[in-house]
């Protein structure tokens, strides 16, 4: 009896015989680049943005680096979009090498003094988090003789349904509470700080279509109220992202064309709009996540009381999420393939496992695919967001997985 | 309502004022260290070393490196164990810089046939964890003209009850299967190999006292059993480890005085023994776990919708096991503390969060502790075992945690 895994994704779902990625196979690139491998193709990615390009004119896109930083893959995207968002010093030193500071946004719950006075000299965006982080801000700015850009990030008092991970609503870490969020935006201003706007995230990783298009309704309103409760147009409100991608069986795509014709609708009759405001949209996962593919050799395949084991060269020190140990609370399975064989019958119940020491290093369990065997390389989907940078890399002594971006040659 | 926490390991919970680690104040190694920081105390390690050799005399004692490979550490454990056990030839090649290989044993399901070339040179014991690895490490002594040094790793179909991580008794990418083990010693004995014994684990971080007496009985019985049906006398027969500590409200430590009578006892009326067979103990966690606190500083401390918020400088991209995202299924708090007001009454109820844009970022939920405010540093107990190096220390781009050995100066 074996378990179902998440459709393949759309770049990869029609093929046949080897996978290929960016024009070349599986075996082509680990023999170029060896294994285990992350490899992204950036035309997938191009695609993404054009796609939303097409669902949302006039509204900005602003890619979350968080979801994947590795360097030339962000210098591929940084042409295609307005503005990056990061959530370090780390990251903001990667962005500031391929963005303008003026379009780079920097969020996180806990910036240290050294953070806030690197962004405020390199003139990126602050959203911040807290009335304590702003008057940090502030001081910093005054000490180092310059205007601090401050968006302020809102703890909204609404929920985005079916949201993967929930940030509205409730207390939280991350922004300011709306019920106080307007008497920030008048501190700031009358403190002489550049006040850029509002960034409102009421979840992420949500497939349900309708509650993306009522969530962006229901930000757009709250973001009305706190401009006129503050007596202040945002420059710009930064409506969050939350579009998820289908990982598991059952799961399907979010449908941007409904949703940037529902936004195109409520923004049209707003007054921020007639007032001057700008909007943008923050996205990662849904840029991303789609353009990366894990391979990895089969090192051994072993049979242990009838259950067939396909030991691989990798493991969760790279995939962390594919194993289900990153904020999942029930294990499923990610979408796998024996990367030569797409077209041949699903013969075989396995399970794939990685290299690590405990049981917790599951990548596919028992799931039906083509017969394989040692040397054989598996593909792991869904592997452009949070997989390198979001798993531990160092347990257990293994190398560093190599990266690569395919590019045309 | 504030949630418990785990309790405080023994050589820090009867502290006042401020947490002293090896002789030094929290707030000293921060100040020469940086934050966020890991103190580990080798002395605490040589307490537990000291009390498993009282507990288990004639017991080889060996430290699985995994639990934490930071070579400060590693370079005073190694002089008073045994042995060293490893994951992958990264570990080895440190295990080697401290310990002779022939001390030195390498486990793990996937290993490659670079790792079995460079232990099967190095004279390190290979725990063969399947026939298709005993193969190919044949193979490989053959072809660089050394004996190789196999143990075989027992899939047992016992299963250790209480058992954080159960490993036994079912399918598993561990091992081989108890009903073929004998005859693949059988094999490698034929072949040439030096025969080095079994290795059999039953699982891990139990906490049960009975259960694991009642486990290592069944694994001496085991041994026997195999070591009839193969004809072979194993020279060491590892029997694992698995002593789990404390780290949830109501956890006990495990009564080792307890396991090793019962195991003395058990092994004197062992044929094993008569025949000349040793014993060892792989321990990881048990032996480190409590010797490492995790220092993070506060911030920022914010309020929101009635509750608040204490956002460090660390988080789980050092500390994940303690954010609950580490093969757990229920989030618990481990022990945690304001680092200087050890004395002082709990009367504010907190969530520590670290500084990642996520909210599975949370160290502890709603617990109880003294005022903290910015500037403060939060202590996080058993940060010994499975933190800085199961951590994905690159998300985000924050800076790698620093770590620090708590040696008498």
């Amino acid at each position: 009896m074996s378990k179902p895994f998440g459709p393949v994704p759309p770049p990869f779902a029609a093929q046949t015989g080897m996978l290929t990625i960016g024009g070349q196979t599986a075996d082509t690139w680990v023999a170029a680049h060896g294994s285990p491998l992350f490899v992204y193709d950036p035309a997938i990615v191009a695609q993404k943005i054009a796609a939303f390009r097409a669902a949302f004119p006039g509204i900005d896109l602003h890619y979350a680096i968080k979801a994947n930083p590795f360097a030339p893959l962000l210098a591929a995207i940084a042409p295609l979009v307005d503005g990056l968002d990061v959530a370090s010093a780390g990251e903001l030193a990667k962005a500031q090498a391929v963005k303008p500071a003026a379009t780079i946004s920097f969020a996180g719950p806990g910036k240290r003094d050294a953070e806030l006075e690197a962004a405020i000299i390199a003139g990126a965006t602050l959203n911040v988090e807290s009335e304590g982080e702003a008057r940090r801000a502030l001081a910093i700015g005054t000490r180092v003789g310059r205007t601090p850009q401050l968006a302020i990030r809102v703890n909204p008092d609404i929920e985005l349904k079916g949201s993967g991970m929930k940030m509205g609503g409730r207390p939280s870490p991350f922004g300011v509470d709306s019920e106080r969020a307007a008497g920030l935006v008048r501190a700031i201003v009358g403190a002489g700080a550049e006040w850029r706007g509002f960034h409102i995230f009421a979840g992420s990783q949500a497939l349900d279509t309708e509650a993306l298009v009522e969530t962006q309704a229901a930000t757009l309103a709250l973001a009305e109220r706190l401009s006129d409760e503050a007596g202040h147009v945002p420059p710009l409100v930064n409506l969050g992202g939350g579009f998820g991608i289908p990982y598991f069986p059952g799961d399907v795509p979010v449908a941007i064309d409904r949703i940037g014709a529902a936004l195109a609708e409520r923004i049209a009759a707003s007054p921020l709009t007639a007032s001057g405001a700008g909007y943008a949209i923050e996205l990662g996962r849904w840029l991303v996540g789609e353009c990366g593919v894990y391979l990895t050799r089969i090192v051994d395949r072993k049979e242990s009381r009838g259950e067939t084991f396909l030991v691989v060269d990798g493991g969760m020190h790279h995939q962390l999420a594919a194993s289900g140990n990153f904020g999942t609370v029930v294990r499923r399975n990610y979408p796998v393939a024996i990367a030569h064989r797409l077209s041949e019958p699903a013969s075989d119940a396995v399970s794939v496992v990685g290299c690590l020491c405990t049981p917790l290093d599951r990548l596919a369990d028992r799931v039906a695919l083509p017969p394989a065997d040692v040397g054989d390389i598996i593909a792991i989907f869904l592997a452009g967001a949070y997989g390198a940078t979001a798993s531990p890399a160092a347990f257990l002594g293994h190398p560093a997985p190599a990266e690569v971006l395919a590019t045309a040659s």
